[in-house]
């Protein structure tokens, strides 16, 4: 027999994995706003913007009603602390989404050296990471969630080359400054895009091998070396 | 007679003033060693920042007991989702902290027009703002959480005017282009933690109107809008 709570937790998977299209949409325009300059995909993305702000609060009340309605215990408990997690991470990259548009704006005419630089490769990556980070929740798939918590390290390492390019491009060409900032903070904001992924799937990797050494787990959740904060 | 559950979120309070002092430190410290060559100030930042992390393991596990063993509904239950909010802001706070020292290894010998900086302004209102926005928590005060949600706009606008400061700086001068990126990045991290800080208030401002407006509060919690989410 399926038991109600799960019906609850089956629809909270569904918006999330929503948002998480919206996010990945969002993620997308702003990207494309540094190649094409139109002012309509600003536009897009800040619709989605509150259209991910309306699916923050619907999370966040469906996590409530399930807490206050079921009093849920063990696994259950933590996959709803996950999705507020989740959540919070969502609404984050949202933001960053936003964030990128408002410097790809800063960019003027796009620099024939941005060729040169690691964006689009940046942008895929980031993408997937967002995209596998929400799959390995909706799947319970530890792997999927690793291999995000793995990728993170080259979108680091892209990151850092972005940034010294970007410096020598500054230091020989003073017109170059304004665009080369603006690309440093979208190269960070990408760099963070991967933080926020792989912050979900860490949780994700937890829950799932939490499940499988569950009562280690239940020892660890309620084990009393919560304690020993005085040192 | 005290409830059980009442000795278990005094404790929760407390852990959550013990991170906040932490972080608050932390802050401090990453500040001064944009002043001070000194690498003892890597160094402590980095033992904090571990000291950190326990807490937030700490205090996610704090909340899962209550959870689990209290049940904890409408009111308690609210305060303790903003319990794991406020953990996570906090930890990134920390993550910054680090971050901002990492950067200013990077600007080499203090440059003189460093003065015409807003940093030490920013470093003194964010740090006000995070100390604000975990004693609003703690002592429930609506008005302090609601100063903290408008001091944001000031840190932000000082944010902005560093950075058009630090571009014309590197225009002039192709030498101060290291010192000056490194400058930016520490400056947008002083802007997001004044971000934190007003998550966390924004959230404490919600608990504590939703108090007094409980009827209403409830209304919301159980209504059935989360349903419209085909839009």
């Amino acid at each position: 027999m399926e038991r109600q709570v799960d019906q609850q937790l089956e629809k909270l998977k569904t918006r999330i994995l929503k948002m998480c299209s919206l996010v990945d949409e969002q993620v997308d325009l702003s990207i494309r706003s540094i190649d094409e300059e139109n002012p309509a995909l600003a536009e897009i993305v800040l619709e989605k913007e509150k259209k991910v702000d309306k699916y923050d609060l619907k999370i966040d009340k469906i996590c409530q009603k399930i807490f206050a309605l079921n009093q849920p215990v063990a696994m259950d408990l933590r996959l709803i602390m996950s999705a507020l997690t989740i959540n919070t991470n969502l609404e984050r990259m949202g933001d960053i989404a936003v964030n990128i548009i408002e410097n790809a704006k800063l960019i003027g005419k796009k620099p024939e050296w941005i060729n040169k630089t690691h964006f689009a490769k940046m942008a895929k990556i980031a993408r997937e990471m967002i995209r596998n980070s929400i799959d390995s929740f909706i799947q319970d798939d530890a792997m999927l969630a690793k291999k995000v918590i793995e990728t993170d390290k080259v979108l680091d390492n892209l990151n850092k080359e972005n940034h010294d390019m970007l410096i020598e491009i500054m230091k020989q060409n003073s017109d170059d400054i304004q665009a080369a900032v603006a690309l440093l903070v979208i190269s960070r904001q990408l760099e963070r895009l991967g933080d926020h992924a792989t912050n979900i799937s860490e949780d994700v990797y937890f829950i799932v091998e939490a499940r499988m050494v569950k009562h280690k787990y239940e020892k660890y959740l309620f084990s009393d070396d919560d304690n020993d904060d005085d040192e």
